[in-house]
């Protein structure tokens, strides 16, 4: 307006510098670099070598390599020697954190009749990796505290709060008794802690068939199924208190740094814990009395469950040395041309309970293969804009120990300089599943639209679809990304900080037992996993693009429909789960008052009805619901905006607004009773683990029936969706310094 | 109104006369009337003796019992004459029938590694019933004909069509196969008559123990359940085409009536078929490959279910002993003092697979024990004014053979004659459980809360509703009758006759895996189904109660308004059905048309896309909803007119008009492709066998596709509507001869 005569030569310079002008091509591309970033995939995309993964998964696979093993170490090395030949800028990064490691497992039946639990996995034949035992951590739970038991048994099912439920009602107390509980059904790490809190003295966890062993399919090494000697190791720290070492909460755990005692820390066990194999699970089942356990509970081994107590007693004495070990995190610097201090951070972790060739290597393959795959552009004279850092944790697997040192260690850093953080573990055979934040998704989408299916030849979203599709759920348009849990690394880069995060892999087709096993072994992996590596190199294409992507866009692609109506989603979850929680509650409190829970059951058996419980009142969610209207609102307004056509220092400062975004979706108080969890829209269950709750806060105060609390998180959620629209506004007002597209053009 | 004068003797009169006219009273009868029977059915209650149903079952469950045994013909010796000495006229009416017994049975696995079935049940420790092996048939499947067939086996679930079309999915064909199928899911005789119409050339049936064996609760003896030699026995007839004789459909099988040639009968199953335990099953699934079977046909066997076909490899071999048996049918008869020829019958069947002393014991000695009450008010000088008539049935296991000819040979006396039936077979702890008319519904909800559980001192009525409330169904206001299917000797009854009839029982709490096999013994009934005999005194009283109701009630206790109700209910059913397999087609045909079948299968695996289906086009259900809305309209009228009072001979047309009213929904030419059921209300599912359909002709008929017959089907519904509805209308039109109530009283 102010410039008519610019106009002309200001119109064919900005078309092409607005990202956002012409929606079939790239989200965050001018026309023109949407041009050249798709040479960029298709040089990326012939660069990649299957054969690679397949000779990595092999050394990085040959021998056990947990946290503090010699071939964790020359693991960390061999990366970071490969990192630095393909040209990054490498170093290791060591924390000391706590790794208890096994000094002594016992568990015996005594009572009726003596059973000592072998607690080994021999050897299986054909798979020589799996005769090494003499480098490997035994089965076992890490961060189990110390413990000598004895008491009679009560079988919990997957010991989840609702399982005790169900024993109250049958008349069975777990005070004093030692509980056995199968995986599944929960992260394992809530069996023991649920365990504690209802007065459980110890805890054993197996691996019933039914759920990764012949009730699925054959078993190892006929088929990827867990055989009868199969254990799953695994951390029980109270992961969803905090991740990252027992001893130095909120900061990283370098050499020297302030430790809390070993007894103060809040993350570790109150009882000794155990895993075992079916087979030494059997007769400790076999042994157990009382009634028979409710038909959902019962598993695939051949006998009938009951949930005791006793008569079957046993004793499980555990000791554990509680050392320090090094944790090596290995890091490699691609810096970037144009915003060196914008950094997409791609990661997977390289510790494993055991050879780990599919947990985590098989992801790990793929993160060196993309890196390697960069260094070779970079060598052919591109560069990223931003800077690329490439990242191999260690100690994720007994609770996200070295990704968490890390971020804690670089936080400040971080939340200056990160713009998201793409997460990789275990990839096998199958469809994408990914999840993530919301404010990518439509990016995410656009990418998944960019890669091919290996064996079908369709693009991933596409196999995506089918598969939703034909499972009978509605026709979806775009990939909906799932939303964050726990689990992996990405968890204090999302939950902690704030940085907007992916977790992605392809899955389902390849099915197995082997997870925490001695038999996730390269033999296991090319038989059962992804023979041939093709969703090694899938899973290549699809995480490079979203790195290059974000290192190259003009303009970061964030935005917020997608997030807008997914959090409204989630925002309507929860007011129908306060209704559904208030109708089941006045429904079962009359069953109760009318004595017709008693009337039902049988009299030949224990049953002790429930106390009522109290009234679920109704909550006064208009303070969401506007908070979420002025979202929507802000979010319209910033999409109406980004068609204007941005000058380059302008377009800096609205991709410095946008790192900043997911921030905003966080308090430094965090969330109630865990304040290490900052985001408040999506968090891991405190009774769950793994298992994400959205709107953490709300949600979880009206499942665990606190009212009040309920009220007062749908206050903060209102204010944290505030702040978050407030910066939406700031990034619009600096699209609106820019020029309305209708001008430029000249209309 | 025309004589005034004598209105206050006949109100007096008059009020006593109408049945309905105080709703607090008993359904039927008068005020007077309901006093006097109150009186009596409290006579009664004080004439019972728990001790004798355990003295009769410890007597007719002493030996083994099948058709043509001789502790069969000696247990029917035995009824008659106690039923004499209790003063009934009783004549023991004898059918010759077809009844094989095995001559030959013989099951090899030939490949992969062999192994030759037990087919025994050995002994039980603690049971000695269970050592008369001598005197048992061995495990067989009655009416499968010999054969000798040797090939691959496949693994079918339980057999059903839902389960071929999984088959085919994963490219499997049973053609020329042997099938392996589980029990339950369906009746038994469905399993080898799919198996047969998709091609298979034999078909064995075991006892998974996650239906009845360790999966459900301690086997026996230590428990209830099937332990791992025990075999269901069972008659595979196809009696969803007719049941009875299968050499003389729809007559009779006297001495000399004439019989179709054997290898003409139609219910004869088309291939071998042999029962076997788990025990024996076991090595035959084991050695089964191909796919691994889907998640919901898994048993409880340790092993890794396998469709096929082969390696695994059988050999199949019977033969059977082609006999005609007698079947002695105990008919025991207490004449009515007013009514003579209106015949309340009561029935259970006594014949077992070995003792039975559940099935069919329980509920015979509760039959004997109401006659021999009845025969003592008799004694003490009370009368039935309808004729009561006892049976005690032979031949029921085979496939209702001795209630079916009884039937058959009588139907012209029957139709005329018989106001009811009530149904009794096996009886233990727990839940009411009744199928029946409906338009005696309200007349068995007022009985039901009339009755006793003698664990909660509840009535039965509201243990019931408890149940029902816990399971989270809504609150019943009235009992709900399910809807009859077959499996017990009502069906000729009431869907080949018309007579209204009832099936009663007790259970829940008293669940086992002895069914049909050789621990169906007094020991095993006395330790986990009724100890004590309670719940068979409270059938004595419920079923009591009914067969004295009928037989006294002033006014026959039929009733259309929850008739009514519950065949709208079906037809909204039927209706909503079929708009589901519109929208449910519509889906599947894209997924298959669009190539996502396809796309979401596992490459891996060999997945065959199912030809897409014809549209379902859409019925005009119009003539169903006017024959609905004259129906309702008519009840509506019957209800205003019974307020009526009527004269005694007014009284005994109405109840003539009523006792013919369920003759009303059948049609002499029966439903399609079987004419023998010609109830339109009920009939077992052809495919389901026991399991019930309901609106058999229009139902079955879109379930199966059949979208032409479906139409002509809701045609001759409307009009058997229509004739019901006229009936309806006669009865109403009786009802207004008598006089307006409020004219009767003088208003």
């Amino acid at each position: 307006m102010r410039h008519p005569k610019l106009f002309p030569l200001i119109i064919s310079a900005v078309i092409f510098l607005n990202p956002f002008s012409l929606q079939s091509q790239m989200l965050g591309f001018t026309e023109e670099s949407a041009v050249v970033q798709k040479k960029l995939e298709a040089q990326f995309d012939g660069l990649l070598q299957a054969g690679n993964l397949g000779e990595w998964m092999k050394q990085l696979s040959a021998h056990p390599h947990h946290v503090g093993s010699p071939w964790g170490k020359a693991n960390a090395e061999f990366m970071a020697a490969r990192f630095r030949e393909w040209g990054f800028d490498t170093r290791i990064e060591t924390f000391q954190v706590l790794f208890p490691t096994p000094k002594l497992r016992q568990l015996e039946l005594l009572e009726p009749i003596p059973y000592r639990a072998s607690l080994e996995e021999p050897p299986v034949v054909g798979d020589a990796h799996s005769a090494q035992t003499d480098e490997m951590l035994p089965p076992y739970n890490c961060f189990s505290v110390d413990g000598d038991v004895t008491a009679e048994l009560v079988f919990v099912n997957f010991g989840v709060p609702a399982d005790y439920e169900e024993l109250e009602k049958m008349g069975v107390d777990v005070k004093g008794k030692i509980v056995i509980a199968r995986y599944y059904g929960s992260w394992r790490g809530i069996k023991p802690k649920v365990a504690a809190e209802k007065g459980a003295i110890g805890c054993i966890i197996y691996s019933d068939p039914h759920e990764d062993g012949y009730f699925q399919g054959d078993v190892y090494p006929d088929g990827a199924f867990k055989n009868e000697y199969g254990v799953q190791r695994g951390s029980v720290l109270d992961m969803p208190l905090y991740p990252g070492d027992p001893l130095t909460p909120d900061y990283g755990a370098v050499e020297g740094a302030p430790r809390l005692a070993r007894e103060d820390s809040p993350t570790l066990t109150k009882i000794p814990v155990l895993p075992i194999s079916y087979k030494d699970a059997q007769p400790l089942l076999a042994a157990i009395g009382g009634q028979v356990a409710p038909a959902s509970w019962r598993g695939a081994l051949p006998l009938t469950y009951h949930v005791g107590p006793g008569p079957a007693k046993v004793r499980l004495k555990l000791a554990f040395n509680w050392e320090l070990q090094p944790a090596y995190d290995v890091i490699a610097v691609m810096k970037g041309s144009t915003y060196p201090d914008e950094w997409v951070i791609r990661g997977n972790h390289h510790d494993a309970w055991v050879h780990g060739a599919n947990d985590p290597i098989s992801g790990m393959v793929a993160v060196m293969e993309e890196a390697r795959a960069v260094g070779e552009l970079v060598k052919s004279g591109w560069r990223p804009k931003r800077t690329l850092v490439y990242c191999a944790w260690d100690a994720e697997e007994p609770g996200l120990l070295g990704s968490t040192e890390w971020v804690e260690q670089h936080a400040q850093e971080l939340k200056r300089k990160a713009v998201a953080y793409i997460n990789t573990d275990s990839n096998s055979r199958g469809f994408l599943d990914a999840g993530g934040s919301h404010t990518l998704e439509s990016f995410f989408d656009e990418v998944s639209h960019n890669v091919q299916d290996p064996q079908t030849g369709l693009s991933v979203f596409d196999r995506w679809r089918a598969r939703q599709m034909v499972d009978g759920k509605p026709e979806p348009k775009e990939f909906s990304l799932d939303a964050l849990g726990s689990g992996s690394d990405y968890s204090p880069f999302f939950q902690h900080l704030g940085i907007a995060s992916f977790n992605l892999g392809f899955g389902g087709e390849g099915r197995g037992g082997e997870y925490h096993t001695a038999n996730d072994t390269y033999e296991h992996y090319v038989r059962f996993k992804d023979p041939g590596f093709q969703y090694g190199i899938a899973l290549v294409k699809l995480a490079g693009r979203l790195s290059l992507r974000l290192a190259d866009a003009d303009i970061l692609p964030f935005e917020f429909g997608q997030f807008t109506a997914t959090v409204s989603g989630y925002a309507e979850e929860v007011m129908k789960m306060a209704d559904k929680q208030r109708e089941q509650t006045e429904k079962e409190n009359r069953l109760i008052r009318e004595g017709l829970y008693k009337a039902a059951a049988d009299p030949a058996k224990t049953f002790i009805t429930p106390a009522p419980k109290a009234e679920v009142p109704y909550f006064n969610f208009a303070p969401l619901q506007n908070a979420l209207a002025s979202l929507q609102k802000s979010t319209t307004a910033f999409e109406k905006a980004r068609k204007n056509v941005l000058a380059v220092q302008q377009q800096a400062a609205l991709n410095q607004a946008l790192m900043g975004m997911e921030q905003q979706l966080l308090r430094k108080e965090g969330l109630p009773r865990r304040s290490w969890y900052k985001h408040h829209i999506y968090a891991p269950g405190f009774y769950t683990g793994y298992g994400v709750k959205t709107l953490p806060g709300i949600r979880e105060a009206i499942e665990e029936r606190q009212y009040e609390e309920a009220q007062e998180q749908i206050l903060i959620l209102a204010e944290v969706l505030a702040s978050f629209t407030g910066q939406i506004d700031q990034a619009t007002a600096l699209l609106q310094q820019g020029q309305p597209p209708a001008e430029a053009l000249g209309k």
